[in-house]
């Protein structure tokens, strides 16, 4: 049987979903953990894409296979009970054997969360970031550029791994939510580092540092500019994984 | 000269607002500690009440005397360089010198942050208060009955210091904020623990635990019921305190 997981995590103590040789608190290494304790059986775990350090996710979807047949809620139960309290699974699903959680996305949804304050909060430490002053409509129309099927090099980190920089970009927008700034965007995927190079360039923007326009101008530039580094891990989510 | 600070604090890692002997990271005392180091004397600060463990505040206030002149801004700065992350000064007001933090307060202003899912979120925990499900009319139409002055004995944690259980209740409302359940009191004063007290019958009833009326029938009561006990520290945060 294969099972479909959708996880929920805090990514401030963890190292990042990605198993990896002597780095302890991967998510996924704690997953395959905890399902093998389920199972009784080693089981491995396979993701939608990895989050980086300090990255959260609301809606991150992985599978495994397992001979083992239990209701859905018990599956969720039980898998709970031997994850630590930062990461949750929220839902559990039968999927058909050719479902790939890595190969088979068709949208991916993220949010980078933002404030304005002269003074930061203690409160959104970890989980938004914090800027001096941000006009949202402003950031808003800048993200509209991204709209399409685009060459996306210019956000790219060296050393990913993708074949192609071309991505297409479905939703794209920042809105205000209480006193936050949340700029959620879903593409057909992302390239590393692509959505937290986009975010710094939006706050540079919406804080008056960049001008209106430098998004796009970054962009059909197609070659990665040295100016401006990736946001903080700790302002994004990965919301939502579609199949 | 005698000067008024407003703080934010997360108080997940911190031993609440008072010092006391052999207990470290207390607000008090870290913030006692950084604000000397500005002044250069050792500085003692009141705070308009004390917070208990794991209770943030978005508007705590204190304040302390010192001979040392310099402008706002200065201040917040030079105390915040002194200060933790979890920790924020976010104002700092010149003050006549009988202003006194603790004995002035007109109104003071408490926020309980609840949500309902099936599966606790983990973004959430040290912030709100999972619950299973919640009906926000209901919870809305359960704390009318708290405005106007009261005795409130029936949510008193037994060990406090208050002379009279009688308060004046100015605001009381549950609302939805997202997908959060957010309960906001506003008072003349508050007696220890009273609104983790009142947050917890809440959630009951919210939840059908307890049935609508609960929350009137206990406070009339006027005795504390050992029934309910308070709702845990980390959903409660000092919102305002007004002079």
């Amino acid at each position: 049987m294969r099972y479909a997981l959708t996880l929920q995590y805090d990514g401030t103590g963890l190292h990042g979903w990605q198993k990896q040789p002597n780095t302890p608190d991967t998510v996924q290494e704690i997953l395959e953990n905890a399902v093998s304790k389920v199972t009784g059986a080693p089981v491995s775990v396979t993701g939608s894409g990895r989050t980086d350090e300090g990255v959260h996710a609301l809606g991150q979807v992985a599978h495994f296979d397992s001979d083992k047949i239990l209701p859905s809620y018990k599956w969720i139960a039980a898998i709970n009970f031997y994850l630590p309290p930062s990461i949750r699974v929220i839902r559990c699903e039968e999927k058909p054997l050719d479902f790939d959680a890595r190969k088979s996305p068709k949208k991916k949804t993220y949010m980078y969360r933002m404030y304005a304050s002269p003074v930061e909060n203690p409160l959104r430490m970890g989980r938004e970031t914090w800027v001096k002053s941000l006009d949202v409509g402003k950031m808003n129309r800048e993200v509209q550029c991204l709209l399409g099927t685009h060459d996306f090099s210019s956000f790219m980190t060296a050393g990913s791994s993708a074949r192609s920089p071309v991505r297409t970009i479905y939703a794209a927008s920042v809105e205000r939510e209480g006193s936050s700034s949340v700029f959620r965007i879903t593409g057909n995927g992302f390239l590393y580092n692509m959505v937290r190079l986009i975010a710094e360039i939006l706050m540079k923007v919406g804080s008056g540092e960049m001008e209106e326009g430098s998004l796009k101008t970054i962009m059909e530039a197609k070659s990665r500019s040295k100016a401006v580094g990736p946001a903080p891990a700790s302002g994004l989510y990965l919301l939502n994984v579609e199949y």
